[in-house]
């Protein structure tokens, strides 16, 4: 069951579920010369990898208990739990990657059902789309027992870079989904912008490159000063305060409706600026806002 | 009444509004050179600048007819068209650029009026806070009576970086309030990812590379991307389409619930989405949304 024997490239993996993610997963294990064992609800998408060089199971048993790192990737971690639940005793004493996406708290409770069954559980967060592993760029998080991550890292590193960011399993998920609601903000942005000049007949391209140069300046001075502002617990400000956000913004909802542009993806903000007002921070910059989303 | 006469650091400019911003656009005439008048309507505002140099003016009639470029920053521009209309006679031959905030409607609106009244406009948006007047990376986008702007562009370079977008007078609201738009999406994801991370006890400042790393990476893919779909309205895509986004999305919002982090920024996306697919686009990419967004 050591991994120990094999020297890092030699180390057998089994990777179970061959979506476009699970296939690009093991396809980048079998290009670093790992022994592969695919499994797939479906055998049919095990044929591409087997071309490739990768050995086909044909029970997620076998698959199991093929190699001692065993990476899952399937649609929710509800379908994790209904697989694996049977193969507790196959797993015991492996290791159990889960990069399915999934909430900090499922991984959380997949890492104690593992705990209870002596498997050792880390969980990954994908910070790509499946044609970017193994591409310079592309990271995987990774959260939860740590000696069983330290003992396959160098394996890992096959997929993508790898970042730990600690011993709580449901940490990996935290940080990719927080990572992609940042990712889906911006997306909100841009689509709106594009929205409303796209209304005055402004070419997508003369308009993209002020818009991408703009909100990469804003992102390098608001995200340093959020935390900055968040860790000493000062967040007032001479420089853009919410009260001068809240005047300002009914500016932009006025632009919207004289552009014909919809503002179902800004509704919110308006009444979190009047809050944030109300509740006594209009001196506080922008970075109150993370504490006034936090409800309990 | 013509500039011609003077050379470019001599040439006479007024400034109308000493707010924060105005008092900073009159420090930068100032300090290249210009003889500079300056009027608010609470006096008091102008002793600083009259220390730097600025002439004080008595009424706004007094500024306007000292310099053949007036230049006026008010709170709003319901405040510029009621200072402005008794003074149209004043005005008449000068050229007045309006920097304050405001939709486009209403600095086509004010266009109209200069026109009727022989007064060259040009609009103009600030891309930056008062701090960042007349220092490297802040810029202005103008609109409007393009003759105007450049017979006064060299003047107006002393205050920022110059951009030019237009004769329609309400391109430079128009594009100052995208740009906004897009930098306040950013805001809510940020916004929301370090309440999210913060719930779990991460270190804002641990998080904080990775953050701005992250948008910035798909700052720069997302936005050329989308440009490059609205351009050809070629939508679909291979990489990641409504529906993956339509079935990812629910995770975040059972995250936000699991870390007690409200969804108030956020309540808009999902609809959003789930209409993109029931319209027929689960196939295309998040450039889609930007035409959904149109709601004429």
């Amino acid at each position: 069951m050591s991994a120990t024997a094999h020297t890092p490239a030699e180390r057998p993996v089994s990777v179970l579920g061959l979506g476009m993610m699970g296939s690009a997963l093991a396809a980048a294990l079998l290009k670093a010369g790992h022994p592969t064992t695919v499994w797939n609800r479906t055998a049919a998408k095990t044929g591409p990898l087997v071309a490739q060089g990768a050995l086909p199971a044909d029970t997620a048993a076998a698959a199991v208990t093929a190699a001692p790192l065993v990476i899952v990737c399937l649609t929710t971690n509800d379908d994790v739990h209904k697989l694996l639940a049977p193969l507790a005793g196959e797993l015991r004493g492996r290791t159990l990657v889960n990069v399915t996406n999934g909430t900090p708290g499922q991984a959380r409770e997949l890492a104690g059902w593992a705990r209870d069954h002596g498997v050792a559980y880390v969980d990954g967060g994908i910070m790509a789309i499946p044609q970017m592993i193994a591409t310079p760029g592309a990271y995987i998080l990774y959260s939860g027992d740590e000696q069983a991550y330290a003992e396959h890292r160098e394996t890992l590193a096959a997929l993508a870079g790898t970042r730990w960011v600690g011993t709580d399993a449901g940490l990996a998920a935290l940080w990719d989904l927080s990572l992609l609601t940042g990712m889906y903000g911006m997306v909100m942005g841009v689509a709106q912008a594009f929205a409303m000049t796209g209304r005055a007949g402004v070419a997508p391209k003369e308009f993209a490159p002020l818009l991408a140069e703009w909100i990469t300046a804003m992102v390098h001075g608001i995200v340093p000063g959020t935390a900055e502002a968040l860790e000493s617990g000062q967040h007032l400000t001479d420089v853009s305060s919410l009260a001068v956000n809240q005047a300002a913004f009914p500016n932009l909802l006025a632009a919207f409706a004289e552009q014909g542009v919809s503002d179902e993806l800004f509704a919110g903000l308006q009444p979190l600026l009047d809050r944030a007002v109300a509740e006594g921070y209009a001196a506080d910059g922008l970075s109150r806002l993370s504490e006034l989303l936090k409800t309990q």
